[in-house]
């Protein structure tokens, strides 16, 4: 199958890309692929373990062997044989150019831009341009998705957003204020039929203008924002306060990360839409809504080390209060990039089953899943084996 | 509707004593009440909240409310006012005086003991008078739940333990080196109809000849072992690794404790009994057996305090280690007195729905439960409630 | 002794009025009193352990027995039947009304003040109405300790705040912008020649004027801001990796807790003053500046349960990085209030062996200690000690 | 200079010979040397940053590069491109054939042993030969340190042990039950005045006789046990409690790791004379011994990842308790392979000072330190730093 990557140079990209092709080429195991557990035995018939990448990308590098090289060099995320292993591959993968309009003043952290932008063309220039260089890529067997970093919130517009047509005008009369990078890549996929996956918590294909898209066009999409870290680990542990009807006082939640993701993140504007993806799971889960503290600082040693401190301070029987407490302290684009793999391939057995619009039992992946409540990580999980069984 | 408590003065019975008391009359709400929960409404039908309370105990206290006031002062595990409040209602539960016969060296650790043994009885004589104390007491609408410290691994014979005739012929022959307390306290409940719960990891009503008495006698039975603190923690967490396919190299959980059971529990032979019954969970959750450590070590000042920690090293996605660390800081006894009024309501739900034998689907409450091999808290949340609907 | 405290309603006062009774008494041991360890042997002639106290407050309420109550009902920091035991004593003690000026607007979430600025008096008057207080009360064996809530940064004037005759003209034009609460308590007590002690990171005694002041007075004074939990671990732990010439790389500390401090700290201009007071020692300690982070956060259930988050990231022996965490859970109160006492008691002891000016040597209570850059908490110790003996 | 490691193969030496040849050759810089720490400026001119490297090993391997190669492939404990920049220098370090006696059962999980017992030699032979080794490895710069694994607690003997003459009966006589390996090693370095560090808890020169030997031979030696994780964290943190006054009631420590270490540590006799040594700490700090658990287990996934949970339960004024928690989550080589080269350095030093017999203000370095009961690592680098300028 074919995967291309917004954001094809970005560590959780360039991860997924070598261990891709390590799986297919049978170096590594499949670990940390949740498609290949046995609950999705006949997955592979639709999905098979062979890949192709492309991706488009805003940052300057020669291929994706050189960007995965500067992230394994900051990052040491995995065997450096392993890079080597399929480095001829890799060198081969190189992304088109892309476009980063309206993604804040973060994302100039990543250095000099080389984007559609910069040559001064219309939205509908760049949408055709973006359309352009996925059509060359794409066969029936692929998927887009969206792993670049976080945008600041939409500065949303119910004219521009709320409806197909009101969006189509937005890029024809090349409204920019309106538009967003994640939203014309997601726009430029399932125009084309291509499924559309946001592991992103920005905008992506959640407005009802490509809602509207998906459906007319009969074309699966999932987002938002891969749940790969301290919300897993929440969402899986919060429900047992309910179950025990213990009373949750307030709940911390304190996270560290020295990547490029975390410099954009402390970027106020594009902070804010990351804060907002991860207040909303305790709520939906308790019902009522906690006190909580949720903060992203950015602490460079750790590089991608995404590191997350946890206080539940909770009151059983009686009135008495106690405490809980975790540390998670793992490698972001190791727990990131076998979902996105993950997310094509379900995407892509949804499409060969005729499944569209937004793959809601997908949820399971996403901090902030679309059309659906359910955050709670074992009944998404449950619900996912029980959506795969119905249609396999 | 009353419970009968083996063990009616230690820490968790008196505490659930002293809330079921607060909860029949309005002083504190239902937090930590599992049965209270929205999704088992119609409960309060067949298991009311207004309770009378008894039991069998070999500790010298002149009534529950001297007991509880004894904890209290080492514990302050709840505010005090509580305790005034129900304090005449408490003193008028007096415990008849129970056996611990094979109960180990560690149960000395609780001071001189009052216990049935001392008059040199036989073990049918021993039976006869707890089932006089509990025929006494019993209406149609009463529980017993063993919450008594843990007993040393029952001196498991095929013989007199593998049927009702071969356990009766034990009783009659006075065979005391195949008996223990739990199994006698449990025989009585079941012969007279009597729903039981175990609470604790001693042998209970787990032996094939009592599921046979069940059987027989067409009684409800549930254990073994309340799963109330850090098992609860790692069966609630550890899924959320083997869905991700995240796998498990190693689990240390070490835990501290200061009370009564932690004394127990520091004498060797009754410490075996309680680390085998935690060992199990992460092999049933995963198909494997990560290495794993599980210790529980005396910590006096913790008193009731327990607290435990937990070390999780995984790996994931081509090889990469990872690490969670978690501390789980409650009182044992709120966390635990919830569950046993939980576990005598459902069983008395059974009851009265003409259930019987094993309640397997109340797996929810034990760290071992009998007859499945769910241990995951979700999973068996999800069941319990399940079974309530499918039944109510 | 006499102890004069400002903010005297407030948790910390209240705890040390309360536990200075009872050690009177004799009810209570000394734990926590550094004053009373073997090493301080002698100080007793000068500082005896009998206590008066009065004091300054804002905050409405009949007096210290019924304020010691509220927090008490929010807290439970120590036992009730102590603060029952020293009740009258308690009762006895009436606040003056203080002044908040220039103190932001975290106070005014204390509710309705109390205040002498209410009455629009100038700030003569003001100073004049302190004086007279505090000279009501004061003896020869008379400390003032400021442990009021943390003031927003001084608007500092080189000319008001920088000589005496500069900061009296202040006062005699009424220049109220640059005045602040904590300065015209400072002054009113040195220029009675009563030590002052300033156990907040509010300016007080630390502007040259004052300082200027201490001096001509030959009254001792020290400050600012007591060092009572996460700044104490940190001062103690980060010479360890300096000694072991181990480089740190970064060093997170997240701080929450839910009392009125916690309240007037989450307004923004007040915690700026709170932030800045803890930045400095990692620079001190190390002489080079690793990346750190300092945060306190209002969490509303754990009142003054102050709670401490720090990791430390560090880099050792062929640049390999290693990992520490460190959790301190501790009520704020009852770390600080000893302190109090202990501060009062070596300042008494200062002005009798005829020392003034800033006691440097008692570094050892403070996150900032005036005039030395001495902040490890071992070398402050043995520089108290050996003050403390070549003084005695 | 020059050191012979009795362990020449293992990971700590190891990593000293690789760490010390690239400071050498200016690849890395000294961070994790204390004895490069300004404070200690002049000590080049005595112990300069140049080594040869040798030793005694039980342990089957070519050369000390081989047997780093295998300790890199299990930890990946320091960047590989350091190994392969010193690979030749590695390769040309051949360890001779030590021996093994009376060190326990633990030591065979090495594997096969190459040791002279094998040869079924009489002690006299072994020490001969043991002799004969070093003396052809070593000049008037050289040092020997025992970085070996952890022996049994030594089966003393006043007679043998006792006195010098004793120890020579001892090895005259062949009364092999009454030697261990680390004795004997000790022996031959002191006899050829060739200073001797223990950086083991085994006995090494700790013994009456040894004593006697380095006094008459005027030869420095210094141990016990390097101070390298936990016991570093706990002794610089303990003294903070006793300097506030505040009463420690329980201190648990609970260690896991995964290397040859580890599984030696988890036989149980050598596993008790590690826990000794950790246990005497808080006594001296505290002058009473708070209830306390030192406990080190097996968990091979960490390998030399050597992970230490503290958990101090504290009581504050009025009688309040309060919490402390650490992680310690460091390499072990990592930390204890510089230590041995400031050892040898420190001890280098005091021989050309002429300095001799144990060097107690060398304790900063030791969890056992010989001769002086001060165990605080703030006191003790001060009067390390104090040690050598009045040396210098």
């Amino acid at each position: 199958m074919r995967i291309w990557f917004i954001g094809a140079y970005g560590i959780v990209s360039t991860t997924a890309m070598a261990g891709g092709k390590l799986i297919e080429q049978g170096r590594i195991d499949t670990t940390g692929l949740v498609s290949s557990l046995p609950q999705f035995e006949g997955i592979e018939k639709y999905a098979p373990l062979n890949f192709e990448f492309g991706g488009h990308e805003v940052r300057k590098a020669d291929n994706a062997y050189v960007a995965a090289l500067q992230h394994w060099e900051q990052n040491r995320h995995f065997e450096k044989e392993h890079l080597e292993e399929v480095r001829s591959e890799l060198e081969q993968i190189r992304a088109s150019r892309g476009t980063a309009i309206n993604c804040g003043s973060g994302v100039q952290a990543l250095g000099e831009l080389d984007i559609l932008e910069n040559e001064k063309k219309t939205l509908a220039e760049i949408v055709e341009q973006l359309e352009k260089d996925l059509k060359s890529f794409a066969d029936d067997d692929t998927v887009v998705i969206n792993s670049a970093s976080t945008e600041p919130l939409l500065n949303y517009s119910e004219k521009y957003h709320g409806s197909l047509d009101g969006f189509e005008e937005m890029i024809e009369n090349d409204v920019k204020e309106h538009a967003s990078a994640s939203i014309l890549y997601a726009y430029v996929a399932l125009k084309n039929r291509i499924p559309y996956g946001n592991f992103t918590p920005s905008a992506g294909s959640s407005i009802p203008a490509l809602k509207e898209l998906a459906i007319e066009k009969k074309v699966p999409h999932a987002g938002n924002d891969g749940k790969t870290g301290e919300t897993l680990v929440k969402t899986t542990l919060a429900p047992m306060f309910a179950y025990r009807n213990l009373k949750v006082l307030g709940w911390m939640s304190y996270n560290i990360l020295g990547d490029l993701d975390g410099l954009v993140l402390s970027h106020r504007e594009n902070k804010e839409s990351k804060v907002i993806s991860k207040d909303k799971v305790l709520e939906k889960i308790y019902g009522y809504s906690p006190f909580s503290i949720t903060q992203i600082e950015y602490f460079p040693s750790l590089v991608d080390n995404k590191t997350a401190f946890d206080f539940i301070h909770f009151q059983g029987f009686m009135g008495t209060q106690m405490k809980f407490y975790f540390i998670w302290d793992a490698i972001d684009a190791i727990v990131a990039a076998p979902l996105t793999i993950d997310i094509a391939r379900f995407l892509l057995f949804a499409k060969k089953k005729g499944l569209y619009g937004v793959i809601k039992e997908m949820g399971f992946f996403f901090k902030s899943p679309m059309d659906t409540n359910n955050v709670n990580t074992h009944s998404q999980f449950v619900e996912l084996v029980e959506w795969f069984r119905e249609n396999i």
